[in-house]
């Protein structure tokens, strides 16, 4: 396909080349034009027809729309502009820098500048900043036949005629319905008898999240969007529903790695930005671990006596940070899935316990069955009994750990959400600080225990 | 809500009961039912008005389902089972007990068992085993006002009109039309004229994963799945392919925490089930563990002359750990968005680099700094010289280990889809103990080298 394209271009064959293209679909012929060299953007963009121009324009990344917006005409801008639906015009201008943003906004019409304006001053990750303003309004006492004619009047402009809502004069919205039940209902039915009253419907100001959940709870194509007073203002269709999604996973899946998130694709987000959003965390685990420093420091003492205490260190360490993330993902996942709710703390921590105790006591003998196999503790240099005694140590210490860290693990997310912060910040990092700390602990007071018991002096 | 439906239950008021609830949305009466004791769940569903009832079973959880279904009388059984849409009832079946199935589909008519039983054999995780068989079929020779009037007819039955599907005599797809289109064009227009031929379309086999990311690409409401001949078997439409996405997600999640996806609610995965999904990864993880330990006993001499090295091991694990999932998550999650590719690598490498990089020097300085603030090396034991000297070591290492944290998790995941494996393997616990070792042996070889220099045996 590249090579016809540049084929086509290279021997000026444009009219081929248009009908070639468009063919395609938008999103393929953007992710095209991305293989191309940045000056012939503009060459290539105007050569499509217009409607399925602006189509490609908005599949486009940020960085090549912005170039095409400074090599058009102020007559070109106006067009594709004019042509785009609300909820796509406010996230290209979102992601534009000042300059171009003014010269867009001073190439739309006025009306479309105050919707614009009016766009823009949501709240942040609020409903009113992924809706678009262009839907079906039909009227109640309008018979489905007229109700069919209206749409294809004006269904060209709409972002979807699947839902079609119902305003009374003062635009308060009054009934939600399909075009399926339109179709179904013959020409003669009238709409207020066919609607939905008491539609389901969000804020403009509620969470862009929640908005998605609602939307994959109730299988909508679309959420019509009022103000408090009940006015429509907007709608939000799934497909930004399922952009909101993959976001807010993303995000997720950040934060639980210890990251700020940056809602940006990777390699929009420059090297200093990077850094800004990972060394926080980073800062703040280092000095945390200094607590665990500070632990080991405490039992100097013992590891002077038995340096091979030290060894098993990172194997505790590190069993314990895998089995706490573990139990924390799991948690934190289901709660953002809604399988978990605060209410079901107590059978999140049974259940947690169980497994902890049947993974605890798996590693224990694996574990000690393996130091064996492995003579981790020299029999030379120990001996058969205090070899076998300090494995016990090491091996009892793990178990001790792995439930204490699926405990810890599992509810400090929960605990997180009670207190209204996000549990997905008590991922791993903080677990394992935590979790760290608690298993030396127990590892050192087992050690001196156990073999203080038989005469070693720790 | 509860409480109203609490009380009309009690005062037996049924038919007030029944217009209350079916006022409501279907996955919001199903999550009512789910706080009502299982034993009157069957007659709370009876007094549903009955396509009503079949929305709220199919929004029920499996568990309640299968406790219906079991109260369901034979009738009652074939009635629910005819309604419902292929999809949900494959979904259905696929998680019920065998003696539920075998009833399920004695109570079926043929033609239903032997479409059942064609979907249930699809690949797992193919477009077969989320697909649905009731679409909209259209003839290319179809007016627009007979079109519509074929809608009105079969519409009922299909899982979504929106998007309608043209296929020639043997059935292969030839076209696509919207219902918009069909609108738009006016009664007279013929289908053949406005449809689009040369759809996009997946088949039978493909990844589920893949259909939901065409879904995505496009903003299809519907995507048509032929089989390898090009004969329309099924569509999947828009609300399936966004539980894929959360599906596909979780998945991920979970591999980066080193668990075995199970693809089911929290709750729903037994104590066992959970067991064996975490278990297999704590113990190879665990066991890869030793050859940390295996190097902290090659050290042993170092550690026994100056034994304060040991205190900041934790530390320096710790961080670049930390590191080293930042930089393998970021670098998972863009590859799973389609923002890396696997030609981006030394795009990524040199970004990484230089992220980790500033990464280095701001942890190194604050940690120097930190150190000297809190005395961590006590310069009453080790005179000042000496205590800077040995904080020099531990910093420096700390620098030397974020860089190669970055760079590993960075390059592991994307060697891993190299290899045709799942990149989110390659996540935090591997990588983990790579740059464990990793950094351990440039903590002793830095420590040997500075402090033998100033005539400090190591």
């Amino acid at each position: 396909m590249i090579r016809e394209v540049r084929h086509l271009l290279d021997e000026k064959k444009f009219a081929q080349l248009r009908d070639l293209l468009c063919l395609q679909e938008a999103a393929d012929v953007a992710q095209l034009f991305e293989q191309f060299p940045i000056e012939e953007l503009p060459l290539m963009f105007r050569i499509l027809q217009k409607d399925f121009a602006t189509d490609v324009f908005v599949e486009m990344d940020t960085e090549l729309q912005k170039s095409l917006i400074e090599a058009f005409t102020d007559q070109e801008l106006f067009e594709v502009f004019d042509d785009l639906f609300m909820d796509d015009t406010v996230d290209i201008i979102e992601e534009m820098p000042a300059n171009v943003v003014k010269r867009i906004l001073q190439h739309t019409s006025a009306e479309k500048r105050k919707e614009i304006n009016q766009l823009l001053q949501y709240k942040t990750d609020s409903a009113g900043t992924i809706m678009t303003t262009e839907f079906v309004d039909l009227k109640e006492n309008m018979s489905c036949e007229q109700a069919l004619d209206f749409i294809r009047k004006t269904g060209l402009e709409k972002e979807t005629v699947y839902t079609c809502y119902v305003m009374d004069s003062k635009r308060i919205l009054i009934g939600v319905v399909t075009v399926k039940d339109i179709i179904m209902a013959g020409n003669d039915a009238r709409i207020v008898d066919i609607m939905e009253k008491n539609p389901v419907f969000v804020y403009t100001d509620d969470d862009k999240e929640d908005v998605m959940n609602a939307i994959t709870k109730y299988d909508f194509l679309a959420m019509p969007v009022t103000d408090r007073e009940g006015r429509l203002v907007g709608i939000v269709t799934i497909d930004d529903a399922m952009d909101v999604l993959r976001e807010e996973d993303t995000e997720d899946i950040e934060i639980m790695a210890a990251i700020t998130p940056s809602d940006k694709p990777y390699f929009r987000v420059g090297v200093f930005e990077t850094w800004k959003n990972r060394i926080p965390w980073l800062m703040l685990l280092m000095i945390s671990a200094t607590f665990t420093s500070k632990v080991l420091t405490h039992f100097e003492n013992a590891l002077n006596s038995l340096p091979i205490l030290m060894a098993f260190v990172p194997q505790l360490m590190d069993t314990g940070g895998n089995a706490g993330s573990q139990a924390s993902v799991t948690v934190i996942r289901g709660m953002s899935l809604g399988d978990i709710r605060l209410r079901d703390a107590l059978r999140v921590l049974w259940k947690e316990l169980r497994v902890s105790l049947l993974c605890a006591v798996t590693l224990g003998c694996i574990n000690f069955i393996k130091m064996y196999l492995f003579n981790d503790v020299s029999r030379d240099r120990f001996g058969l009994g205090q070899s076998l005694l300090i494995s016990l140590v090491v091996c009892v210490t793990i178990s001790c750990t792995v439930v204490i860290a699926k405990i810890v693990g599992s509810m400090l997310p929960m605990l997180a959400k009670r207190m209204g912060l996000d549990p997905a910040v008590m991922a791993s990092p903080f677990i394992t600080t935590i979790v760290d700390i608690l298993s030396l602990l127990i590892y050192f007071g087992i050690a001196a225990a156990l073999l203080n018991s038989v005469g070693v002096v720790l």
